[in-house]
C-alpha cells in the first residue's frame, strides 16, 4: 500500500523531532501502522536552511497555504503555535479534506469548538495527544482507556517549566526569581516565560482534559488561572514542616452546582505518587468512579516526547481514518451532539482547604481572635502552626490549614483577619486539595 | 440507533461489575459510544441465584454455548477465567462472529496468538485491556499512545497480591508466610495463592506486554517466572539500608541478541517513583526511545476497575467495529504478517545487576577470597556492607552489588563462593534494576 502522504506546518523543535522519529523508526512505524507515513512537504519561514537541515527529504515551501491545499495530503501536521494563523490555516485544511494533527494547546483550548465542528462537517479527524502532558497518552486514556467511568476530577503536573521552578526552589530554598533563571539558563523555561509561570499553558491543558472528561466544550475563557510568581519560599518550607508539597496544579472536578475548572499553587499531602513527581516531568491523576484513582507520569515536553505524541496521532489516523465518520472516536470523547451545558463555576464558588499565613503581634488573644473569625463564617481548622518569636521580635507567623470552605467564605475570612490591628501583614492563603 | 448486544460468560466478581458499572453509568456511556451497550444474554452455573439477582436484567442460562452462538448477540465478553474451556467458548464465538472482550490473561498469554489468528479470519476483534493491570488503560498506551517508539523495555507491578504482601513485610517486619495470612484475611489473596505468589498471573500480563511492545507472539512458556515465596525479611531490611526497595517486577526489555522475560523479586532504588508503589495498587514503566520513561498507576484488580477497562473496550469495539478490519488496531499493535521472531533468551543469559547476601566466618582474608572469585569472573562490585558481628559471634552478613553480569556467570561465581569453607551460608541472590 502506498504511504499515506503528511504535510508539515513549522519546522522548529517540534517539527524536526517529528521528522527525526519518523525515519530513525520508520519500519516499526510502518509495521505498526500497515502504511509508510511520509512527510512530502514543509512550510517554513526560512526555506534555505530548511532545505540545508532536510537534504532533499521533502519539498520545502514558505507559503504554508501550498500544504493546507495540496491535493496530494493526507494529514497535515500543524507546529507553527499561536492563535490566529493557525486557526486559518487548519480551517482550511479541514475544508480542503485533511486530517489534522497538532500539538497547539492554546488553537484547541481558544478555537477548539469551531475547529472540531469544522471537522465534523467534513468527515476528517483532528488529533491532539501532544497538545496535553507531551509525550504522556493522556487524551487517549481519558477518551478511550476509561470511558466506562464518571470522571470525578482531574488533577495534574501539566507544566514542565514551573515543576522544575518549584523543585528548584523547595530543593535548594531557592526564591522564585532566582529559580527562574535557573530554569531559563538550563533551558527549562523560555525568554518570555509569561505563559509558563502565569499558568496558562497549564490552563489550556485543564481546559481541553475537562471537556473530554466531563462532556462540554471547551471554555478556556471560564478558567481560573493563577501563576507561580508570588508564590515564597517561606511557604514552600512550612509546606513542607506540615507534611505537604506546593505544586501548580490544573484541576478540574465536577460538582452538584457545575464545573470547576481552575489553574493555582497547591499544597497536597507529600505522600502522594503525585507529589513526588520532580523537575520537569509531568503528571496526572484522573479520579474516575469504577476505576478509582490512575495516574499517568512522563516527559511533558521536548522535541521527542512531543513528536513521539505527534507521530502516535499520525498512526491512529492512519489506523482509522477508513472508518465510517459517525463511528470514529469523537473529538472530545463525547459525540457532538450530546455535550451539556453544564456551567464553569467563578472561583468564588469553588470549594477547597486552604494554607493561610500571616503575621501577628505576639500578644495574648491574637489567635483567639483569628479563630473566632473562622468560626463565625463555619470555616474548621485542620492543623495550625505557631512559630516562636525570633529573640528580640515581638511578632511571630501563624500558618492555619482550613477544611473545606467556599472560597467566598475564605475571602470574607480574610479581609477580616486583616482587618486586626493584631495582624501585621496580609493573609498569604493557597489553596489546598486532599486527591483522594 | 439500537443498542449494541452483548452476551456474557460467567457471572462472578468482575461480571456483576460489569453489570453494575454498565448500568450506573449507561447515560454517559452511551454518550461517549453513540450507542447504547445492553447485556442481553448472561451464561452461569447458577441459574436461580443469578435470576435472583439480575431480576429480570436479561435472560440467564447455564449453557453457556447458548451465549456464543446466540445469533442476537454482537460482542461476547468472557468473564469466566481459564484455559480449556473458555479457549473453545472464544474461539466458537469467534466463528459465530462476535467480537470478543476479555480480562483472561491466562487464556491470552498461552493460546493468544491463535485466538488472533481465529479473529483475523472472522474479522472481528479481541479486546483485553482488563487482562493486564486492571483498570490502567496500558494495553492502550502500548498498541497506541506510544506506536511512535522504538520500546526498550517495560517494567512493572501487575500483580496487586504480591505488592501488597511485599508492602506488608516492608513495612511491619514481617516474614513472608505471616504477610500471605494477612492478605488473605483482607481479601487480596485468594485461599489458594499459588499463580500470584510464584509469579504465575505476572509472568501472563509480562509476556502479553512484551508481545505488543515488540511485536512478537505471545510465548508464555519462554518466560522466566520466580515468586516472592523464598524472599525473607531481612532481605528486605537490607535492601532498605542500601537505598533500595524489593518488588516482585515482570519485565521484559530488547537486547541486541533477543528479548528478555521475566519475572522475580527485584531491587530498585527507592527514589525512583515506582518503588513508592505500595499495597495492592499496579504500576508499569515503559522506556521508549522518544517518550523516555512513562508510567502509569492505578487499582490492577478489583471488580469495579477491572469492569472499567472491560467496559472500555466494549466501547472501543461499540465505535470501531464497523472499521475496514485492515485498518483496525491491531491485536498486537503490529500488523499480523509483521510480527518478528525475535527470540526470547534464557534466563542465563539474561544481563542484569545482583543483590548477594552471605553469611561468613569473621576472619581475615574472607572478603578478598570473595571479591577475587567476582573479579575473576570479570563481576564489578558497586557496593558492599558488612555488618558487625554480634557480640559472642563469630560470623557476620556480607551484602554484595554488583554491576551488571549475565546470569550464568553470577551463577558460577556462585558456586564458588559457596564451596570456600569460610562462607557459612547459601548465597541469596536478587536481581536488581536500575529502570533508567
Amino acid at each position: 500500500m502506498n504511504p499515506i502522504k503528511v504535510g508539515l506546518l513549522g519546522l522548529g523543535t517540534v517539527g524536526y523531532g517529528v521528522f527525526d522519529v519518523l525515519r530513525r523508526n520508520q519500519e516499526e512505524i510502518q509495521r505498526r501502522a500497515g502504511r509508510g507515513i511520509e512527510i512530502t512537504i514543509v512550510a517554513v519561514r526560512n526555506v534555505e536552511r530548511a532545505r540545508q537541515r532536510l537534504a532533499g527529504a521533502c519539498e520545502v515551501v514558505d507559503d504554508p497555504m501550498r500544504v493546507v491545499t495540496d491535493p496530494n495530503i493526507d494529514i497535515v501536521v500543524e507546529t507553527i503555535g499561536g492563535y490566529d494563523l493557525t486557526r486559518e490555516l487548519v480551517l482550511t485544511a479541514i475544508a480542503n479534506g485533511k486530517h489534522i494533527v497538532t500539538a497547539n494547546k492554546a488553537l484547541l483550548a481558544v478555537h477548539g469548538n469551531e475547529i472540531f465542528a469544522a471537522a465534523r462537517a467534513n468527515n476528517v479527524m483532528v488529533a491532539f495527544e501532544a497538545a496535553v502532558a507531551g509525550g504522556i497518552p493522556i487524551i487517549k486514556a481519558l477518551r478511550e482507556g476509561l470511558t466506562a467511568n464518571r470522571i470525578e476530577w482531574i488533577a495534574g503536573i501539566i507544566n514542565g517549566t514551573t515543576n522544575f521552578i518549584l523543585s528548584e526552589m523547595r530543593d535548594k530554598g531557592l526564591d522564585f526569581d532566582v529559580a527562574l533563571k535557573e530554569a531559563q539558563q538550563l533551558g527549562y523555561a523560555e525568554a518570555d516565560p509569561t505563559f509558563d509561570i502565569e499558568g496558562i499553558d497549564a490552563a489550556h491543558k485543564i481546559t481541553i482534559m475537562s471537556a473530554i472528561a466531563f462532556g462540554v466544550p471547551v471554555q478556556f475563557d471560564k478558567a481560573y488561572v493563577e501563576g507561580i510568581t508570588r508564590l515564597a519560599a517561606i511557604d514552600i518550607k512550612y509546606a513542607e514542616e506540615l507534611g505537604y508539597r506546593i505544586k501548580l496544579l490544573g484541576i478540574t472536578r465536577r460538582v452538584a452546582s457545575g464545573i470547576e475548572l481552575r489553574v493555582h499553587p497547591t499544597l497536597i499531602p507529600g505522600k502522594r505518587l503525585i507529589a513526588n513527581v520532580e523537575g520537569p516531568m509531568n503528571a496526572v491523576v484522573v479520579q474516575g468512579d469504577a476505576v478509582g484513582a490512575t495516574l499517568y507520569y512522563g516527559k511533558g515536553a521536548g522535541a521527542e516526547p512531543t513528536a513521539s505524541a505527534v507521530v502516535a496521532d499520525l498512526v491512529d489516523v492512519t489506523r482509522l481514518h477508513t472508518a465510517d465518520p459517525g463511528h470514529r472516536v469523537p473529538h472530545l470523547a463525547f459525540q457532538h451532539d450530546a455535550l451539556s451545558n453544564t456551567p464553569v463555576l467563578p472561583i468564588d464558588e469553588v470549594t477547597t482547604s486552604y494554607y493561610l499565613r500571616l503575621r501577628v503581634a505576639d500578644q495574648t488573644g491574637v489567635l483567639a481572635e483569628i479563630t473566632r473569625i473562622l468560626a463565625d463564617l463555619g470555616i474548621s481548622i485542620d492543623a495550625l502552626l505557631q512559630k516562636e518569636s525570633r529573640e528580640g521580635e515581638q511578632q511571630t507567623d501563624i500558618i492555619i490549614l482550613t477544611h473545606q470552605t467556599q472560597e467566598k467564605h475564605i475571602n470574607t475570612a480574610i479581609g477580616r483577619i486583616e482587618a486586626l490591628p493584631t495582624v501585621l501583614s496580609n493573609v498569604t492563603r493557597i489553596r489546598m486539595e486532599s486527591l483522594n
